[in-house]
């Protein structure tokens, strides 16, 4: 059964199917969804209106028995930046979209009423539904219980929590775990806001019967990801690191490194980061009997989530990650994990993006709505995200959108969105990506921590501004293509230190596809999803002055005193391909 | 005594006295502000950062005897839009500024301590005085009558309100007028924001022994200006129409018309149109004892502003505009001048522009936060940014950030500032304006309302879009010059319909300054003016996707069922010169 594309039109909630084109057939994940909505969305569209679409997709290997190849990726035109987006997540969607035969799903359109509906995909196709009186105004966790038990245990459930239905600007859309928890979001850049502009609240998806993946050359492709599992086991990142602390282990990592912002990007080191570091976080986990090895999808071997029981032992959260803590944390001089937890829990729930809303509370101390390290208080706002009060919906903006309701302008975003848990100053290889992504302030778009940091692929002194445009540029290109295979980026640091790793990557697209593809061609790949991307940009109107970091980087960080020195010439350097 | 450029470095608390530049001698108003902004102003920098600078210039013909001629230009990068700003008013600062000498003020820095100063400009120079303790928190109205009272009934005060303060994008400066009231504003693009940014709240302009305005030949000059005040009178718009109704006239031309926007611009005529038209107007200022005919400033012949009273007889506000009334009124369909008035007075007071909160109101109606038509509800949002609430923080920065808020997508802007009073569907000049002006939608800056509905400068048929483009780049290429003279731009009626009027005006300039110009002279300084607007402009990121219209412009538009058709291709000609 050859892969399909289904399009869902909103406004007159119909679908279709369609087969895929040839200049489709050889991509999937970010590939897919920047190509589609860069072939079928006006740039100059309001995002949140009907001629905005909302494209899922699940990478090219998800589904198959490759390891930790279960990204989902959703395109977009995204309302916190202006530009296109593409947001991917783990847990369950991606692979039992591609077991359905399915290869992307185009939401379009908009729903003339004021309705929200759960569309629910099965081997029959998809349907829809108007759930607006049971699902309306309920949080994740409770809309993912509702359908899963519903559905099925074996399901899974996309949904948008209470800021997806007030189409705020960092809304995010959930995927639930193997546990049928909203853990995994598709975080940045507001695609719940689209979501929900689409009057879409859940979507089920459901792979009972399923045809399954067809794999051209099974043996070759059995090969192939047992010699690529291997390549990630016999990482120390991969194989050790991950499972053993999450990615928090780089709390106490950034802080030596004088790298991890506090206190609202003021100096690079935080009193509090042992009470928050991922030692700290999995001696609790374990402590408290919870999982410090989690996957959060079927086949992760680097299992990076974990689960985070409260202190009498109870499910509080999952998926616990390091620019959360650092942004709940060292951002907010928080130092008390629990805290930081439970704020982790109301932002899964409420369908927001952790990252930006770390970044935004850290504004909301700079703008005096709440003191610096005051957890309550945060808490507190964020709960009111969930109200819809305008201190919410201000909130639930983002950082760019209250640093302005406030008249600051020590407001770390790029094209409006948050930068995350890694001072451009201090890891400047990062700074570049900050400021040149396609996507805004992403610090996956081009994670030159590897080598600025963690001497993985390479080496680049993170405090000096030689070898960061050229570094940043490479991982660029390499991660937008590595998004396009469902594998998760954490590949990477395999891929980046162990020449074997590629190879093993490029030959199970071929035997999956029956295609010819060699290591170059995933560099070309990379670089043509960028172009369509930036592109898209180009004509949404933006230019090399949305290329660049907030003006207040020029400001010395301490420990390393040192600024954001790569010129805007450098900067304009990083697309030169 | 030659003019001079007065410098004030927040930073340092320091004032400087400059001789003004060869180049800059022949500019005034927006010519200079602008040029200034444009030389100094690195167009990446924060608005609200110490790297922007608050321009203060009057006119070149202001203080002189040349009829209305008493416009003060502020110029600055806007935070509104992010792009260069400069926004006149009346009342009596030009003319004060003027007669002591001063080309212009440039405000720069940013104080170390969150501390407010007024600076005391007289004879003898400009002084700092911290009033934090005595004057923050205040509205327009207390701080100027407080000042007044200190400073000498013949002071002029330009202040900020509780809206400057908070740094909102919608701030205002008041600039006092004769009856020392806060009627006039720099209203449009948060000129206010920028003058709280920089730790200023209030100015106090002391004219006592002042020099007064040096005019080289006197003889030749007052021969212009008194037929050049024949010319006002003897016009029907600036001679009858404007001191007869003030600008409010238009209330019932525009919904004749079928150009008044209804209701968050869904509909161009309302039915409530007869009750705040300018005829109703002028009827209950004469009952109630008011002034129809008005002057903002000393010498102006077309005397547009208006004393208006309460049903008790006693002054409620002043300078109450066509704009401030259809958008209170029409555009949020409330049809209660008395209501209208109050909000205007709110706006006054706190210091905020009538046109952008008036568009806000919609928004914020159209969001569900009040119904439309509810005054109370309106009244009560307004007195909200007084209070720097959350609601009141989004309300004060204006109609984009609103919309943004609830998820909008019917949000009448451009480059974020909100469009005033004529739909762009129904009178299309005005429409292209609105696209492609520098500042934003700005009625001001290309007023096509002249030959679209007035008949004013021949006659453009407003439904069609044939000639627009070429009447809105004539017009804002006119306005930039005008707006640099210090007259008011309603002089443009009579310019436009009588070719004696403009000779005039040359000749004035001519006799003041000792210059040669002539009349092409003055379309090339226009041309000029513009050119390094929107070199800032493109400095700070805008292209050409900024110069449209939202998206929703393009449904039709009761009563003749028009939209917004005139193509991108035409709107990037507009600036062709």
């Amino acid at each position: 059964m050859s892969l399909k594309i289904y399009r869902v039109n909103m406004s007159e909630a119909k679908v279709s199917v369609e087969d895929v084109k040839e200049e489709y057939l050889a991509l999937g994940g970010r590939g897919l969804t920047s190509q589609i909505i860069g072939d079928e969305v006006d740039p100059n569209c309001h995002p949140l209106g009907a001629n905005n679409k909302l494209v899922i997709a699940p990478g090219l290997l998800s589904g198959t028995m490759a390891p930790s190849s279960g990204r989902l990726s959703v395109g977009t035109k995204s309302p916190l930046t202006g530009g296109i987006k593409e947001s991917n997540a783990g847990g369950l969607a991606a692979q039992k979209l591609a077991k359905l035969g399915i290869k992307a799903i185009i939401i379009e359109g908009q729903p003339k009423e004021d309705k929200f509906y759960t569309l629910k995909v099965t081997k029959d196709g998809i349907k829809f539904e108007d759930t607006s009186s049971e699902l309306l105004g309920k949080g994740n966790y409770e809309v993912m219980e509702k359908l899963l038990v519903e559905g099925g245990k074996k399901a899974c459930v996309m949904s948008i929590g209470q800021a997806g239905e007030y189409k705020l600007e960092a809304a995010s859309i959930a995927v639930s775990d193997p546990e049928g928890r909203p853990t995994r979001h598709c975080g940045r850049g507001g695609t719940g806001a689209v979501m929900g502009s689409k009057g879409i609240k859940a979507i089920v998806i459901d792979e009972t019967d399923a045809p399954g993946v067809l794999v051209k050359d099974e043996e070759k492709f059995r090969g192939a990801a047992r010699r690529f599992t291997k390549n990630l086991l016999n990482h120390p990142v991969c194989g050790e690191g991950l499972p053993q602390y999450g990615t928090a282990v780089l709390v106490n990592i950034l802080n030596e490194a004088g790298g991890l912002p506090t206190k609202n990007f003021r100096t690079g080191r935080f009193d509090g980061a042992e009470s928050i570091s991922g030692e700290t976080l999995a001696e609790t986990i374990t402590e408290r009997k919870g999982n410090t090895a989690h996957s959060c999808h079927p086949g992760c071997v680097m299992r990076c989530s974990q689960i985070y029981n409260d202190k009498e032992g109870n499910y509080l959260t999952g998926g616990f990650e390091y620019e959360t803590i650092w942004g709940f944390g060292a951002n907010s001089e928080v130092d008390d994990l629990d805290a930081i937890a439970t704020m982790d829990r109301i932002c899964d729930d409420i369908g927001v993006d952790t990252i930006e809303m770390a970044v935004t509370i850290g504004v909301a101390m700079e703008a005096g709505i709440i003191e610096f390290g005051d957890a309550q208080g945060a808490i507190n706002l964020l709960k009111e995200i969930g109200e819809g009060t305008p201190l919410g919906r201000m909130i639930g903006n983002g950082a760019g959108f209250t640093g302005k309701a406030y008249g600051l302008t020590r407001v770390p975003v790029v094209k409006n969105q948050g930068i995350p848990a890694y001072d451009p100053r201090a890891v400047k290889g990062q700074g570049v990506t900050y400021a040149t992504s396609t996507m805004g302030a992403d610090h996956t778009a081009g994670y030159a921590v590897t080598a600025n940091i963690l001497d993985v692929g390479g080496t680049v002194d993170p405090l000096k501004k030689e070898g960061q445009v050229e570094l940043s540029r490479n991982l660029q290109i390499a991660t937008a293509a590595v998004d396009s295979t469902g594998l998760c980026l954490f590949v990477a640091f395999a891929i980046l230190d162990d020449a074997e790793a590629l190879p093993n990557v490029v030959e199970m697209l071929n035997a999956q596809y029956g295609l010819e593809l060699s290591v170059g061609d995933v560099t070309e790949l990379g670089k043509s999803i960028l172009k369509v991307e930036r592109k898209f940009n180009e004509k949404a109107g933006f230019t090399k002055k949305d290329d660049r970091l907030p003006e207040f980087f020029k400001e010395e960080f301490a420990p390393h005193n040192v600024t954001f020195d790569i010129s805007d010439e450098d900067l304009d350097e990083v697309y030169n391909f």
